[in-house]
């Protein structure tokens, strides 16, 4: 794969980068991914202040390579109250049949990036900075560029794509319906308004100046030469990074991943308050997989705690996330994250011309 | 590019399927592209047997390259009259804004593949018959077959693509959820299940054994490259041939496909009573996009008729289906039908590896 603007612009060895996983993942992926060449990503989203600065001394002693931090820059939720319970309510019937109450209160447990977070990231100064759902203060983003970070952020629709470019982003991450996980929305989050990796890249690569790293629906190394084709400067991966070793989920989700009775993903919000793309699960099937009821971005998340502990532990994924991109059936695979890096360029390279260059 | 299965077996000089549109084209769209080498597709859904029979006389005067007739094989609707009497009564309004009175009944304007289209088929043995929402009789199939014709059809999704290769299909159309017009579906027509085709292609070419078509998105010489690299033997292109002055549309909708603040498509069930993605008008933001009271196809498209007749010659698109994929900001050309495939041609030979081989 020759280089590319996304290349050049973080220092990379391959137009690779590893999608951030909240839940999903530590320091293990992004230092793998990071070593072979690619752009190795932690999710931050769920970390303390402390855990971060730690995770960074780790990755930094592990590799000299660029990584980057990715954070959450969603509004933290004005919880309502009345549609809190009404949920609860709704999810009694499931609790019960685990023997437990629903919880009587609603935790926030998906950090947006705040004042504390912006002045670590400007002291740890990690090469890369991602956000998703939107951008934080645009003066922050300055702040961090000057400090000598890039920053990137997350688009869906051509509208996202100028929004962020006009914000001053380095470089774009189009994320195609296909993509597992969290939708990166944030001017506008109706499933019916999202499009297609295939024809969102070529938009936002014509219509933007800056690059494109193309995500959703890439899993293997013909989905990198053919996203490189459409113009992406680089891809993000994700859900085949999933079945790497070095990926931290559970035995269930594991297992769901390597079943292709399970690969049939769905838009949900009931997992979390947003909407992500994941396999379906009994709380997706039972409670929406769409549902106008579910509290706000991450309160979902915590009405389903206790269950989906509890479930866990006697074996069943009724209330866990399994996210997941549509192309989760493409190319299984059991490499570890550096030969499965290496197997994505090599075939990548195979495919496209100018091979090796 | 490269010989493929899809150019072997249907005798084609270049791997290109044109996308039947049906009330978008006639035989002159049709012509142009088989005769520029790609596979010219005639939609038989809107014609009468005597206009089929005559249509592929003018084909077959004009060019001896191979082409198709694309069918509906749909059910016929069971007309529900309350759900109809009740759609109407919300249509009254966008009448009365027209001096118009809905119409009393509505009439069923697309015809199914039947005994008489197929004896009519079977008689005039076209190199090509295609079907959208899935197949007719699969006696009916192998008789097509044996008559030399070469049978595709269309699959949304990994059940429908063995569905159609169960039944005998020479090859499967992938149609995206980019795709415009109507979805092919016929297992599952939930929009929410609806596969991109960055994650499509690759799942129904690595689970099945017949050639794959990639649709959905592909509107210039990189999507023509990229579906290659994803393991596509042809792509079928409807959008950007709607440019060419062989369609047949009007002038509101070549306007409205001339106009960058116009491109946002949608799925819509409203203007014709199954799913099919176009640029939204006053009747999809009105009334739908999705609906659940819509008459079944093809009735909602009768009820809108005479509306639409009335606001086009009032110049307004309020009523008219506007279709097209979500890939129409891509590309823009004014090119005709022959210049048009010979520049896909041209581009996706110098993109793709062993270029003019």
């Amino acid at each position: 794969m020759p280089p590319t603007a996304i290349t050049r612009l973080l220092g990379l060895q391959h137009a690779i980068v590893q999608a951030p996983m909240a839940g999903a993942q530590d320091t293990a992926l992004t230092i793998a991914v990071s070593r072979a060449g690619g752009l190795g990503m932690l999710p931050c989203g769920m970390l303390s202040a402390a855990q971060i600065r730690a995770a960074v001394t780790v990755i930094r002693e592990a590799t000299d390579a660029p990584f980057g931090l990715n954070f959450f820059a969603h509004q933290p939720p004005v919880p309502d109250t009345s549609v809190n319970a009404a949920w609860l309510e709704k999810l009694r019937p499931l609790y019960a049949e685990y023997g437990l109450e629903p919880p009587t209160a609603l935790v926030d447990a998906r950090r947006p990036f705040d004042r504390e977070l912006f002045e670590l990231v400007l002291a740890l100064q990690p090469p890369v900075v991602s956000f998703h759902f939107g951008l934080p203060d645009p003066t922050w983003v300055r702040a961090l560029q000057t400090a000598g970070c890039k920053v990137l952020s997350t688009a869906t629709t051509l509208a996202e794509g100028q929004f962020l470019q006009a914000a001053g982003v380095d470089a774009v991450i189009a994320q195609g319906l296909e993509a597992g996980g969290h939708r990166g929305c944030f001017l506008d989050c109706d499933p019916q308004t999202q499009i297609g990796t295939f024809a969102l890249v070529p938009l936002l690569v014509d219509k933007l100046h800056v690059p494109v790293i193309a995500a959703g629906g890439i899993a293997d190394g013909r989905g990198v030469a053919a996203a490189f084709l459409l113009g992406a400067s680089a891809v993000q991966i994700g859900t085949a990074y999933l079945r790497c070793p070095e990926s931290t989920i559970g035995p269930l989700y594991r297992q769901a991943l390597a079943n292709p009775t399970r690969h049939h993903t769905r838009l949900t919000n009931v997992l979390t308050g947003r909407t992500a793309r994941g396999m379906l699960n009994r709380t997706m099937r039972e409670l929406g997989p769409l549902s106008d009821s579910a509290p706000t971005f991450p309160l979902a998340a915590s009405a389903l705690a206790p269950l989906r502990a509890m479930a866990e532990v006697k074996g069943s994924d009724d209330a866990s996330p399994l996210w997941a991109g549509q192309a989760v059936s493409v190319a299984p695979h059991t490499m570890d994250a550096a030969a499965f890096t290496h197997h994505l360029v090599t075939v990548a390279d195979r495919l496209l011309p100018g091979a090796g260059s």
